[in-house]
């Protein structure tokens, strides 16, 4: 099976400087490029901030993914496309994992959450039974924590007002179409069937403390209202301090089978996780991305086609990329 | 961290003769220790003239599954505990997977099919994009694929009428208590709270196609309503033909965070899976037990502490067993 390298690089830099590696792969780059790319730099910013007010790298994630989940252009949180337009329903997933102790918290199938990565962070530290809900019962257990609902409404109508009309006149559209308009008054002109799934986002704090994170919706270009295997503990988010923090974009199938995230874990170089992503790329022609942190502090972003948008800081050092080609920017 | 190792063994078999290997965690033995031995014996002995049959071992799993789902004592598919006494809802969940190709199915959170497996199975087959449901979407699904289900009430209610009352009489239980009562009238005089997961099952044809599929419900003794991992891919199931085919049992976030099932695949022979296992023990006081067959067709049975009642049939080789002490049999 032939497969198109894009990209791919690792950066080593000094121990215990703290870091964040931020992936936001949310809407066709040609069309979007400037806007999502001064996103992830705003975000990874005020992430970074927080990362050397001494914050724990889970905080520091978990902030990150609310940043994420609050701006309209990335597919998670408030502004996720509809798991089938007919319903006109959010389908939100998100999940937290700390190194420390290798604590998570896993949530799917969410419809009113303010910031379904809170019901995950909630759900790790609060749980005392599974740390991987769903649907009612998950929203059931934010509750009791007293994460914010948006009103009990479904989201996507809620926050999204001035998409509503395009909505209503695709009402009849059958399962498998794309439930977020692509050219209504107000919305973004986006193509959405060009756009990549949700967000992840890496940190390592001061004391060498792992976390990575992941928030993502429906599929976009979906046949069914399937779930995101990117959000999944083992298939696209993984920590451990001993080894690091990794979260994986890419087929939902094809992470889940392959249990990338917990494979690509036990890289032990650059060229060893390269080999692994390569690996990944015979049983599949879509695309995988990966962004990790490794335990000696060492990020590494790598692609095996297709598009992520991504952002690193840790120090003085700012790196960013995306894979489109011929708008790459980074370093090598 | 001290465990206690109740059993550990391994039994070498001739390659490409068909086998398959069940696992009932769904009561306390020493209750139902005749019922539940007696039942896996009838299951396992239909599953295997399946095999003789030259049916594929996903099929084997499939009908397998589908046989334990159907009978009371265990704790999946129509006889599954609640998952919140108030609501009175079952929460199923289910997964196949195939080792030749790796294909896999997966559902959670669903309450209304007669055989969530089957749900699983159509997912597998026929899903165009997401391979892990969830809720309502899977419904939909599975309706759209023809799955029967339970005339759309709650299973619960449907099937156990006998339980009804004492149910109502619960019905202002705090979320946490167990769902199925205990001592109804026409319920089982079963101790909820010292049962076990649900069921999994792993089988190779003649082919020597390897296939691992798992059925189960909500977690009992839970404290809130979560979805178990020994139903998810790489947690609690996993095949692969050059490897073998695995299903775990055990508490759900170790499950989860261990990455069990892909862990324990990777295991050369018995003494790594041993290790493996033992290892697993460090992050939990919990019960893992294990059930796996690999690529030579030997079979491996493994617990550390707890319950795992089993059956094996490879040729006219019949081995059966649990990890009660005292009332174990089998051989070593």
């Amino acid at each position: 099976m032939a497969f198109q390298i894009i990209k791919h690089f690792c950066v080593p830099l000094a121990a215990k400087e703290p870091c964040i590696v931020v992936r936001g792969g949310a809407s066709h780059l040609s069309l979007n490029y400037d806007k999502v790319m001064s996103a992830l730099e705003l975000i990874a910013k005020e992430s970074y901030k927080l990362l050397k007010l001494k914050l724990p790298s889970t905080d520091a994630v978990e902030e990150t993914i609310k940043f994420l989940e609050e701006n309209p252009i990335f597919n998670c949180g408030c502004q996720s496309i509809l798991n089938d337009p007919r319903n006109g329903q959010v389908e939100n997933h998100a999940s937290i994992m700390e190194g420390k102790n290798m604590k998570f918290g896993c949530v799917s199938s969410i419809d009113s959450s303010k910031h379904p990565i809170s019901v995950a962070r909630a759900i790790m530290e609060r749980s005392l039974g599974s740390c991987f809900l769903v649907g009612t019962s998950a929203l059931r257990f934010a509750e009791k924590c007293r994460v914010p609902t948006v009103h009990g409404r479904r989201m996507f109508l809620d926050i999204s007002n001035a998409c509503k009309k395009t909505l209503d006149t695709k009402c009849d559209c059958p399962v498998g179409e794309l439930g977020k308009p692509s050219d209504a008054d107000g919305c973004e002109q986006v193509d959405w069937k060009k756009c990549h799934g949700g967000v992840g986002v890496v940190a390592m704090d001061e004391y060498g403390n792992m976390a990575a994170g992941a928030s993502c919706s429906a599929l976009v270009g979906k046949t069914e209202a399937g779930i995101s295997g990117e959000h999944l503990i083992g298939s696209g988010v993984y920590a451990k301090n001993t080894k690091g923090a990794v979260s994986v974009s890419g087929n939902c199938s094809q992470l889940i089978s392959l249990c990338a995230a917990c494979r690509l874990m036990k890289a032990k170089d650059q060229s060893a996780a390269w080999n692994i992503l390569q690996y990944f790329s015979h049983f599949s022609d879509d695309a995988f991305g990966a962004i990790y942190i490794n335990r000696e502090g060492r990020i590494g972003v790598y692609t095996l086609k297709g598009q992520m948008p991504w952002y690193v800081i840790k120090g003085s050092g700012i790196r960013c990329g995306d894979y489109l080609p011929g708008c790459y920017s980074g370093f090598t």
